[in-house]
């Protein structure tokens, strides 16, 4: 049977461990110290249904530098689709011409639907407000680079999760992916109505996690780790909740005072990206620029090596990147994959 | 003169009997069993007016599996040739930036007068109601490949054309590049008003071939080889015809039932596809997907190694190859190129 | 700090005096009569945000004739910034991808603002009514090695430049990188309106050059060396100047004729491209077209040896290309990058 990455939910412990094992060993690739030619010959399927042009960018960029090829394609409805082509015909034509396809797709278990009828590894990227798996695996990876380079364990630390807990997928799957490793303290912080789903709280208490509901972050969070922000989008809100609240907007955001005054020095700062930089934002606000707790950037950055590590092991060419790796020899800014850390 | 692929007409037997050693001897590099590098250094200009995914991924798969890069563009006509530059500009300009171009374009004729002004080999890639060749070449190749592998000969065959024969330029073209081989019996199937045009009907007839047109499909074939299907657009209909045909959708179309009761054991199925999957289909019933006799698939997969002995002698690197092939290193799935085939 | 090319203004006589010495270097490659791969490994992020497919194909070519990969975007707005994402943001992400970026954008300044939250060397592709640097590198480029060809020297060589004055900025750009070279003659055709803004000309003739300002073409230039023409948008025009400008359209049209008439034997003719090829057009007569001192293809080609230039230089691998390049092994056609040349 072919290999694919659908969803975190086939992941085992064992699975993560060695994809982050593989991603490790790639990062001075990812960070341009190094350059490597194993799949060299191999052609990637980028298949984007929907626009990300960031997540889009990485795979591609991931896949190129492990020496493969891409070829890429956006708004793909308007042809053979549009004339009434079922997913299944699609795969089938597609697994002929390339050799692994990423797929992002707007409708739920469309992914899924066209793994099937096809002969090469599919990797999700994203199918409307199912599964995201490699947001997941970068978002976790993050934690356990950050917490490693802060001589931190994973193990009972304070992770708070704020903003959209219902309809945002990543902060869904992050969870699940956590509940596969030691019990950690969970703070939940969404207004009344955008609460995490009880399944993955349910599952997460059943792994032995301590999980603990707010309802705003006006609060004391000294022993905190990790703060994962999402965006609210309005467009969710019903009428009631709109009127409930209408002093949102900076409820939830979080800034360097909320930062200075509620938080531990150390605590590191996520989103899944991108932030709303308008005057409306509520997530993340634009004053931590700069500053070494915004883990962000690190943590998009990290999406190149955990998809190298992705597209390694499905391919299975993981063995051979220690033996095929050379210096890079163009000019590389120092900065790159490790900015903004030093704190 | 710069030599081009832009229509079947211009095509020799000895041509495309040259065309398809090359694809066999491509065949273990399209079913990524090797890997070659010839084209190291070469770029390919894909462009295409008009949208067509399908096509476009296995031109530039079949040009990156040479070793070559690839620059697409699409939607062209929002830029530059939408401020009045001609055809004869657009095509110079990108002649100094290419190494071969494909071009797919909306009005029949435009290719060639693109290919005029250019520097660089051009493929056409289908110039709306006027040539597609690498699709007719890929249909004959997969006609002669299934042969070989049921121990048939192509002289004497039977073949059936069925759907819209009168505006579907795949099957035009396919008789034509059919009429320069031994002769064959051949069988037209299409709703009145679409029948084949005289003129390809008479080319053929010229050539030797045995030609039958009929309105239907319901009779015995049992000496058939293969059935090509394509698909019927309902708004080519008048309205005279939309009348007289209200039970139309099921009257052309090829389903398991149809296989079983009127063919021979080992008759193959082709369709030039994509084929409609929706309920108004009229052309190819899903019910024959994993049935070893539907060689839609084994079609498209042909379209590889097909685009890759265009490119590879349009740009004379064919002698190279034999001599520049290593094995694939990464993890292929052992049915691509050869699935769905043993019966 | 991390290089970038995001204006003129910037360069130096030296650091343009390297660009070309690096361009004449890579011309073996540029007409493809050698290959490197010197950036294998490296990522271009080509980011569109507005259609320029000129543009686009020849910094995507010109990246991969060096051996790297590129990673196109177009209509990016669609995406993550459609969601309130800043400059700020893309850019910081997008540089955590790749290796460089060209970016072009239809706001002026925007991207010098992309540029500051970078790790990665940006060029400017194009922002809007703002800066084009690397077009008038290559139209600069263009008349050093025509002149070369000719033996002509650019001190003391007479330009004629007509067209819209006001509004193109590749005039201006060129005008201010003559400047930092011995003083010229330089002849400025426009109609009222749309002459070259004040600040230009005071520049020019700051450092020496001699300026003369006409509103028509009916005169003798038998001591001229180079035409550069441009297109005149008629919207640009206000009512007042519809009125006043009923004959136009043939008023500043550059053709056979008037070249025969009123320039030298060896006048080249320039255009930055796409000149407009329809009725009302007045620009370009394409009664040039095959005239040996029609130079806009020249001109065309000659983008892919500078925009090489500027990624060697701007990466560092300058050094390195003489080391390593190969003969060619495809076929190529002859002509490339020298056509229409021998007069």
């Amino acid at each position: 049977m072919t290999p694919h990455l659908l969803s975190v939910d086939s992941l085992s412990r064992e699975r993560v461990e060695h994809l982050f094992q593989v991603a490790r060993q790639v990062e001075p690739i990812a960070q341009r110290r190094q350059v490597t030619r194993v799949l060299e010959g191999a052609v990637l399927g980028n298949l984007f249904f929907e626009a990300s042009t960031r997540t889009r960018v990485s795979f591609n960029t991931a896949f190129c530098r492990l020496g493969g090829s891409v070829c890429d394609t956006t708004g793909f409805t308007f042809s053979s689709m549009a004339k009434g082509e079922s997913l299944y015909d699609t795969s089938r034509v597609m697994s002929g011409y390339v050799d692994a396809i990423v797929m992002r797709h707007p409708e739920q278990g469309s992914v899924s639907e066209f793994a099937q009828a096809t002969n090469v590894p599919v990797i999700n990227g994203g199918d409307g407000p199912g599964e995201h798996p490699s947001q997941a695996l970068l978002d976790l990876y993050t934690i356990d680079k950050e917490f490693t380079r802060l001589g931190k364990s994973l193990a009972g630390a304070h992770l708070l999760l704020t903003g959209d807990l219902k309809y945002g997928r990543t902060v869904h799957s992050l969870i699940k992916l956590l509940s596969l490793f030691d019990p950690l303290r969970i703070t939940l912080v969404s207004p009344p109505g955008l609460e995490m789903p009880d399944h993955v709280v349910d599952l997460a208490v059943s792994r032995g996690h301590r999980i603990e509901r707010r309802h705003n972050l006006v609060s004391d969070f000294h022993d905190l780790d990790v703060i994962y922000t999402t965006r609210i989008q309005k467009e969710r809100f019903t009428e009631e909740m709109t009127e409930s609240f209408t002093g949102l907007t900076r409820d939830f955001i979080v800034d360097r005072s909320f930062l200075d005054r509620h938080c531990a020095r150390d605590t590191i700062v996520m989103h899944p990206l991108p932030r709303d930089s308008r005057s409306e934002a509520n997530d993340l606000d634009p004053d931590l620029n700069g500053d070494p707790r915004l883990a962000i950037f690190r943590q998009t950055d990290n999406g190149i090596p955990i998809r190298m590590a992705i597209f390694a092991t499905l391919l299975g060419v993981e063995h051979l990147i220690d033996k095929e790796r050379r210096d890079v020899r163009w000019f590389v800014p120092h900065k790159i994959g490790v900015d903004d850390a030093d704190f």
